[in-house]
């Protein structure tokens, strides 16, 4: 197979980079081309994040810089031509995505990391293994929109490894009602200006702004039932307390849940356990969407976040929870800038590409 | 008025150090005898307290060990002479407790920060400015063991700030469910061997053993009623997943209610403004139990857990949790050390000592 | 004593954020205006520490915003109006400094904590208790300038501890080179955009531009003698490596000296013990400048840096170094945003007043 | 090749548990015995990792124990039986080192971590790439001895880096002395107890016992030149400042040295890249001992701890150093658990199978 040549637009943030690692020697996907905003352009990519001042290479990623990528010259992602394209890694903010997106997806297929059309109804949210049916929604997008390409967005990294652990016990048990509260690693905000270490250092700050808001409407939509009309989101309340904590990277989530009907902790471990998302045979899926901890220690972040090259969900501590009505709570680790943001996003991809959204 | 004499018993630990530092300079309490394990007595405290190998001073409070301690001599707890004692503070752990704590009792008020008494029938679990009315308890102690002095424990560092923020929401509103999520400092854990380090950079650990059944067991407590016989614990669920933070100090929670009857955010925060425990006069007390900020940012342990000398709950973020009836959440920081520990067991003290208990 | 009135210019940021705090309830001074950037002018204090879009405060000390300020309206630095007006203290960076500090020095006292004219000839790098002779250059400075008012900088913060603890080793035995390593906290580099906590959560930074050779000027010129043509800087080298630290507060330094002749390590912690700056009676002055530990794991940023409201540099660790003639070496902990940044201006300025420069 | 087999004692240590990840698939040796103190003994080394009280699992790798492990038997190091055994990986510490090395070594090849053994005269500190030549003292130390086997001792943590660094200095300029300040991550002092979280947290420890006389003692016995009567320590004083910072795992190193002639920081930068230890083929060997950065902002141990497998040395900011004479600094981050203890330590034995000092 010749690999599926891409764009990877908003390169030089933090997001971007995350999409240059996970995509660096990808069987399927090449990156020929990159953009950035109208600083960037024209400088090859290893100028583009040098500090000017300091003279520092601006890279946040603990794997480095593909080397490929260093001589690529820079675009403005404003006027990106995407002629020879067939993909487009979007890493941009929302207001920027908001402005892009629509002019790529024109011709071209968008995976996005950002909110900005997370919720308009011929948009799906695509989280790998859990709603592949919402793909259909591309359809409506391209007939509605006149679009031969598309705009798919990922979740919030924080809704991720909630919806991923969900989905089994909402097909399995039925969910009534879930309580949630997020312990955030400050990767997650990496973009300008990001967590200050001032901030954060011995501290939790008990705020994210928008982040609980978006987690409980993305959790209804990804949950959401696809029909005729689009997707039906489900109708049980989440509340959220999103929190952001001292830690690098992978999110940390206490979720408490009411089924709909009895179920043991070891009913829910197996249900956890046998929870397969139909991924096998992508090049990014692990092995199993969610790994189940006995020891009541785990899981950790710093332990568990890279588990399954940061693309599994970490589960552990499931319990009763004598406040609810068939209540169970558990504790999950997810890696916000893996599974959480750009490697989720190429999962999708992969995903897409053998259904024939992307050709 | 002349100072009570005051023993400090398990000096040298992490709980006995705040004690000293809680007592340093006190109007009405005088530290006049130290006593630690065997393996200290004989010592002055600043001998104690030196690691004999590296000749390092084993201190870990922010403020340093009051002058006039170091060359106090450190005396056996095993055999410790209460002779002109007229309290005890007790920082020893569990199991040494329920060795020694009976032997001061019989002549000498006892307050503890250990868990040994606190589920017996006739022992108070005392917090100041919650549930004065327990203190009758005492009597009931001293009668059927037969002692004079008494044994009074403190709650467990995370159940306080809980308790003091739920207390005026079930006075006005009753309580139905709770469910609790805590990001709790390392110094809660500070006696041998503590938190390592290397467990908890970069990291969140899920579990504390124990922690979440005596979180709920000591809140029903609390909480609940003094009848003619002995304290009826309170009925509602408490469910609590109790984490460890990368934090020195101060404990975070995430709570969600579910009320009695209806009650906006407005209408709690204004509960929590006008709780006033009858604490005024008492030289530990804070000005008010309760702090409510507006800023959607706090509290943070950083910043607001030295809030009134320790000893306010600091108390932001409330908003309606639709995922309950009559949901209210909000975030708590409480001082684990402060409130939550010594000064809180000094403050108990005063309280014992204003109403005739101690004398 | 009428209190001299003062402006803070660049109110806004953390640098002068830490001047309201320094000078709240201060004896001599009381701030009666504020300035920052255009962006601000116009709104209430409170306001302008707003975050538009997320709604919290923008404030970096753990002491809160004192009361008084928050009403207070700020106006443009650009055009402040210095009527009434005795001192200046000016919290701007470097570029900013350059333009209006000469505008307000024609009238009016500045005192700075950029480096914007430090490197003047006719400009004195003051530090309290170190090289009071040096005010006679403000003479030099308003003849040649023809202001009525001065400009006198603070020196960079890592410089601070190291010429504080340099100057009674020159005085007493000489100096022949100094070799210093510094880990520095975080809040040294807090104003926009600060050092980002994904960079130095678990790491060191081994690189602060301009740092080093801030360090080895200033030191040089502070410790330089004052004749008839202003300062003579001195002549030993000082190597410094100056690194970021996992730390919010305090910079630690290792420092290694050849002296001039023989010392024990005794001698040199009695030089420093006896050190007397000859600041008593200022009311931000330590007790002592420097304070001396023999426990060998002291000091320490956390339980140091506040050491005598954060105006002392504590020192340890003092032992002979056998690879330089004379060597000596010791660890010292100096409080970067308080005796190293605002809090320090303010101390010089208490000199300055007593001396009459301030009048 | 049939694979040797190996002992690890001391394996549920930190130490120990490294060397199991060390050897896990492990190409030419095989870890077929473990041994530990008589607690564990008779326990599956699953059971002896757990915790009795709480259950959980005491291990402090990021990667997880290997499979094959949790069902091995652990055997009482005191009376461990070698039969079959052809290598030892003694992880204990040095007490305990000092009594069981001397039987194991009787018929077996012994590597260890410990300082036991460093500083006798027949036995070599060996520090794979840098002094092969040391090995023939193993043939001394067998004669002297009586022993089949040896003992081969590690350097500290510390030194590994500064001499891994130092030895193409000296090989290529001469050294006349060295000033390093060492900023440690926590995991060097990962066994019982550890560095306690409460100490570390936003802080920098000034101190660790011993660490300075170890690094200065054993860089000149490592550096020195092999003859016939042993070892000759080259004789330029190395002055240490170690502190420990809160950094989990690499050990961070500021290095000035005096050269014996006057090289450029170019000049070193070539010695450095073009330092081959002769250790191609050998399956624990980084691609180069030392990594040179451009970028002044690295190494950073957070970034570059890991790379090649924790085996190389990552150096940056070589720069003059104008306090001392030809003087160099630099600043350099070393993996201390991997190339400086367990990794290290196979690193080595590979080297001495194919010497044929193991057979």
């Amino acid at each position: 197979m010749t690999r599926k040549r891409c764009a990877v637009v908003g390169a030089t943030g933090i997001a971007g980079q995350q999409f240059l690692v996970a995509l660096d020697g990808h069987p399927w996907f090449e990156v020929t081309r990159l953009a950035a905003s109208e600083r960037s352009a024209g400088k090859t990519y290893a100028d583009a994040i040098r500090d000017e001042k300091s003279g520092a290479r601006r890279w946040w990623c603990v794997e480095p810089p593909p080397a490929r990528m260093l001589d690529l010259s820079v675009e403005n992602g404003e006027g990106l031509d995407l002629d020879g394209i067939d993909v487009v890694f979007s890493a941009v903010e929302s207001d920027a995505a908001r402005v892009l997106q629509p002019r790529y997806a024109k011709t071209t297929a968008v995976l996005s990391t950002a909110s900005a059309f997370r919720y308009e109804d011929d948009v799906p949210i695509m989280v790998p293994g859990v709603n592949h049916g919402h793909a259909a929604l591309i359809d409506r997008q391209r007939k509605l929109r006149g679009w031969s390409g598309f705009v798919v967005p990922l979740p919030n990294c924080t809704t991720m490894g909630l919806v991923v652990t969900l989905k089994p016990l909402l097909d399995r048990f039925g969910i009534e009602r879930v309580i949630m509260t997020s312990m955030q690693g400050v990767s997650g905000a990496g973009r300008s200006p990001g967590v200050m270490a001032l901030d954060i250092f011995d501290n939790v700050i008990p705020y994210i702004p928008g982040e609980e808001e978006k987690v409980a409407r993305e959790t209804g939509k990804i949950l959401g039932l696809m029909g005729a009309d689009g997707v039906a989101p489900t109708t049980f309340p989440v509340s959220a307390t999103c929190t952001r904590a001292a830690v690098t990277e992978g999110h940390t989530e206490a979720v408490t849940v009411s089924l709909g009907r009895r179920a043991t902790p070891r009913d829910v471990e197996a249900a956890f356990r046998e929870f397969d998302g139909g991924l096998s045979g992508l090049p990014s899926a692990p092995r199993r969407l969610i790994t189940v901890h006995d020891d009541p220690f785990r899981p950790q972040p710093r332990l568990d976040r890279d588990a399954d090259g940061g693309m599994t969900t970490s589960v552990g501590r499931v319990r009763e929870d004598d406040a609810l009505d068939h209540g169970i709570k558990y504790v999950l680790v997810s890696h916000n800038t893996k599974m959480g943001a750009a490697k989720g996003a190429v999962l999708t991809a992969e995903y897409l590409l053998t259904t024939g959204y992307i050709k």
